[in-house]
């Protein structure tokens, strides 16, 4: 007797899942049995082409499967059609029409491309798994029965229970009006876009959406509602293809600079909160208005939205009076995660598309901060990572796997180069890099829109060109640590005005001395530009309070060392992590565990967007981080007051200083020699 | 060593649950852990007073219980507080308060009473069992904490779930712009309707409306659309009390007598459907604000809402177009039961209030015969039951718990007084009784208004005070009835013209012979009042409709006999159920198993406001009905022409003949005597 052949074995990449299939069996019904998710939108009849796969030639030695493209059945006529319309790329197969012959690797690829669209590049890249909450699914409904008299919207949803597998879904009441019309406009195909949350409490799956007959697009939103600035991105719910992303100014900034502000405008001003919640809205809606068009879809196709902000923006966006989270004890409205139909807040995309906001953390530390850490996962991390979010509000996370602590300190506008003399946004012509001779103090500077220094050829033309314009949030950075590097402030932030007979850079201004950056140039249409001692002073007070919180968390979770620090936001990505660290912005780290992580929250936004279980793994999280706050903790006066020094009063840097050549300890007015041990120190 | 004692043992009445609790257990406690439905709103904290009880006296040898008042534990400083400012009657408890300390039988009075309002008195006093959807909860929320930031909103759910045992909450998103000004103006103390649908794939508890403090209103509205008629009642949800009463003409007989021609009103008017749609919500509107007004209460404290009414008025009510229901396949939009929020077809109750619509049966079956169905019940019966909604549509639900079969009967206005020559609604002056002497053939009559007979003393200032007017429904079912039994019309209907000779009262008009039932008088300011030829047509062309409904019915199921049957409906209350057999409108059947029912479309839609349990079960019993289209049944037409004639041509009628005395056999023109057995009977 001959052993029973078995069944062929066919293993999913990347995923790994693997299992036996009787021959016949077609891949996405393998697919499907193992848990792997291939998008399909037609429910198997070959023609969406969301479910393409690859297999893979050649032996396998680690997984003993020995894989050829003539392991699938032969390419069947629905393929053939499907090519010829569209694109279908040598090697793919629809998974819905090759059927397991032999054993398999399968490739599922992240970058099904259906249309000969141009797709946008993003800075962005990472590949999302997706798992969205909704989904499109094409069904043939019955024709009505007089013998059967179930309604049409009735026999809509049996198709779906038959033809997909749904457990009792509703169809929304605002649909039904429309749904003879569809049908028939159909003839009796249509595409359901179709909404699980998931979870049990917020009910079953939903039919949100109907197009008559096949319909193969489905969008959702990631908006990132910062106080300054708005970053929409449009992506495909079916690739995870980011189409097409737009920003804006905050129109809210018209009331009021900075958070506490519009606070104070909505106290004052009885229509205030009206005028703010309609201003992002509105602002919002041309932004989607923009997306769509560029990326050729109506705004009928995006049927989910996920939004991310800093409480205040959270609360205004919502509707909600931001007044509570003005003054102690800062009293969120909700703090949990939020998911209704866009039309509750007027958003102009498809009327049943579902909103999803991340849960807020505390009273200061918003969705945006939930995004980071969802994004960068100190959650899922054996070591201890800081994850900052610096803005004009610094929110903080720290912590790893096994617990996690959350803080957010006013750190002020300084580092986005406001309440500088010189400073200004990060744009063309800023000044973003800085280096100052430790003998001649005389300094280099790269500006934003050239690759130069400016003590190299090719400067002049860049200064020319877009002009030396002020300085910006890294070049402020870089300015103040190189200052210290190069003697110029003492520890305190002084400035030396005894260099001053040294480098003719070193000027009185008023009582105090200031350092001459640029001398300015007619030719460049620059003027002067010089570091006050106002200004340094603008950079303690914000990073003392940065750190300041960072040390209450580590105080917290008993660490005297992090392990790895990300930056979130674009500040975050510019600056040079050895400067944050030199000022003492942050604290000591290995620089190499240091990273700048760019728009982590729209990240986060994008993750909630194209997989649910992204928005149980925040909510869960979010429900165990602990939360600081900063004034009501004894010791931040004390951290504070030390870590106005550069780069601390008390703290060590033992990474830092195996990085740079830190000054010998300098404080004018008469200071110790040798850095103290932390709590060793001077009190001011 | 003597026997432990038993924990005191404790039945409640009228469920007859019974259980042992420790001394000392609150009887609410005891009540819930036992399943037993005690309403309360403030949470045990002895303010709203909704959880009176009340302990029997006496020994209860069925039980083997002693009980006695004062096995409960002494009344309570809050009882004492809650009588002093409402109602508590001698011997009621408050059950929240009440301590269970010997055995006990506890009755749950159906009646808590708990203003000194006046309820206005209602001709249907069913009591329903309640268990609504929406409960009012009392709670007492946590002021915010800097240490552990949950949202305003997150800690209110928390309350719900620790007071009042919630499992997972939600708060619905149009209320969190409220909530904090809420919160802060009760104090912290608010009062929650919670709304849990009661099926899993609705998702669980929703917080629908919040009152600050503590509020003790919660009410819901049942209505009837009728294609006439809109029949409401506002129902406390608290203690199933229906507070008000009201009814208008529906607006839309403006586009359109019956539902036909409001159907054509739609095709040919671009606009039609939508003005349908606005007069009929409109109406309703005007209806809510009578019931509130009468009830002293706000429209904020309606918080749901049960709407019945045939598939068309269903429709038009949603908002959808009824065009498919004009012509076959009468394919309805949506057939199952529907739950939304009252602001999506902006009914002015609560904003967070929930419409339920009970399913439709058919494209002619509507969501009032399903709630014919729940009240009177023919799915819980043992004997085959016809239950009958007669309107110019008839709607026809026959059969037992094992078994129903539906189908509606266009019978046309006839029975409402239309298209017959002295017909007019039921109204003060219409005659409404009839009965003609056998011998001399004079009629005597019975007007609305009046209690004496035509021939009694005291009809004279009846007939001055409201007038003899025309002829209403039931008066028509019996002049028909009574001319059929004194031989005036043979059994095909017509007018023996050969009476003329006996009476002056048979008289030629045209062709035709007539009876005229009342001389007029110009004291009376009434014209005469004859019975037409055409009149009799018009009953025949009626009764034989439903008639070959039921019929059809009847053959589904195999059967020769009824054994109940229930009219429903006004006109089914009015009319004798002798007559109604005499004309054979209704198969035979025992007299005293034939019942008007009143309006059991109300009393359905007031139990499914009333209990979730209802909604379940009108749910599953619809969905097991069998639908019959009488349109498409060959054998419709045969029982047609048979039911033409009185009460049938092929029919028997035992029961009818054990009661009254038929006429022989007579037919004009030539009849056989005696009468056929069932399809043994001639064709016409």
């Amino acid at each position: 007797m001959t052993e029973p052949q078995k069944d062929p074995l066919v293993l999913f990449m990347p995923s790994g899942r693997r299992g036996r299939f009787a021959k016949g069996t077609p891949v996405l019904d393998a697919a499907r049995q193992l848990g792997v998710y291939i998008e399909s939108v037609c429910g198997g009849r070959g023609i969406c082409g969301r479910c393409q796969i690859e297999a893979q030639e050649g032996h396998f030695a680690k997984h003993g499967i020995s894989s050829a493209a003539d392991h699938l059945s032969g390419v069947t006529e629905a393929e053939n059609r499907y090519s010829e319309k569209r694109v279908l790329a040598e090697g793919r197969r629809l998974s819905c029409q090759a059927l397991v012959e032999g054993d398999l690797v399968v490739d599922v690829p992240q970058d099904v491309q259906i249309n000969r669209q141009i797709v946008r590049k993003r800075a962005e890249t990472r590949v999302i798994e997706r798992d969205p909450a909704t989904q499109l699914c094409y069904v043939e409904v019955e024709e009505p029965d007089m013998e059967k008299p179930l309604g049409d919207a009735d026999r809509l949803l049996h198709a779906l229970v038959k033809e997909w597998g749904f457990e009792k879904p509703r169809i929304a009441a605002r649909l039904l009006p429309q749904i003879q019309k569809l049908l028939r406009a159909g003839e009796w195909k249509v595409t359901c876009a179709v909404y699980t949350d998931g979870r049990a409490e917020a009910g079953g799956p939903l039919v949100t959406a109907i197009f008559p007959g096949f319909h193969n697009v489905g969008c959702g939103l990631a908006v990132d509602i910062g106080s300054t600035t708005i970053a929409a991105h449009l992506t495909s719910l079916l690739s995870g293809r980011t189409m097409a992303s737009a920003g804006a100014p905050n129109p809210q900034i018209r009331f009021g600079e900075d958070l506490m502000s519009r606070v104070s405008y909505v106290m004052m001003n009885p229509e205030g909160r009206v005028q703010m919640t309609k201003a992002v809205r509105d602002a919002i809606g041309v932004l989607i208005a923009e997306l769509v068009q560029g990326a050729g879809i109506t705004t009928d196709d995006v049927l989910e939205a996920v939004f991310v902000g800093n409480p205040i923006m959270h609360h205004l966006f919502l509707g909600i009076d931001p007044t509570e989270l003005g003054g102690a004890p800062f009293a969120l409205a909700v703090s949990d995660a939020l998911s209704f139909e866009a039309r509750e807040i007027g958003l102009p995309i498809n009327d049943g598309a579902h909103v999803y906001m991340l849960p807020c953390i505390a009273g200061h530390v918003g969705a945006d901060a939930a995004a980071v850490t969802l994004a960068e996962g100190p959650h899922r991390a054996d070591e201890m990572t800081l994850v900052v979010d610096v803005g004009t509000n610094a929110e903080i996370v720290l912590g790893n796997k096994d617990r996690l602590v959350a803080a957010s300190s006013p750190t002020g506008p300084a580092f986005e180069g406001a309440e500088i003399s010189g400073g200004q946004r990060a744009a063309p012509g800023a000044i973003e890099r800085v280096r100052i001779d430790r003998e001649t103090l005389e300094p280099k500077i790269k500006v934003i829109g050239g690759d130069e220094w400016s003590n190299e050829e090719g400067f002049e033309k860049v200064a020319q060109d877009v002009g030396v314009t002020g300085i910006c949030g890294s070049g402020i950075i870089e300015v103040v640590g190189e200052m210290y590097l190069a003697g110029i402030i003492d520890e305190d932030g002084v400035i030396d005005g005894s260099l001053a007979a040294k480098s003719e850079r070193i000027q009185p201004t008023g009582r105090t001395f200031s350092y001459l950056l640029w001398r300015g140039d007619e030719a460049a249409k620059s003027q002067e530009i010089k570091i006050l001692q106002t200004d340094i002073r603008a950079i303690q007070l914000a990073k003392a309070a940065l750190y300041a919180g960072v040390r209450l968390l580590m105080d917290k979770l008993g660490l005297e060392q992090v392990e790895a620090i990300k930056l979130a936001g674009a500040f975050g990505s510019y600056i040079d992590p050895t400067y944050a660290m030199v000022i003492g912005l942050i604290p000591d780290c290995p620089i190499d565990k240091v990273k700048g992580v760019g728009n982590a929250a729209g990240t986060g936004a994008r993750m909630a967007l194209l997989n649910r279980s992204y928005r149980r793994e925040i909510e869960e999280v979010v429900r165990r981080i602990e939360k600081i706050e900063t004034a009501m903790e004894p010791r931040f006066q004390e951290h504070f007051v030390a870590a106005m020094a550069f780069p601390n009063k008390v703290e060590v840097f033992p990474n830092l200083a195996g990085t740079v050549t830190l000054p010998p300890r300098k404080v004018l007015g008469g200071g110790e020699d040798g850095r103290p041990r932390r709590r060793g120190g001077r009190r001011r």
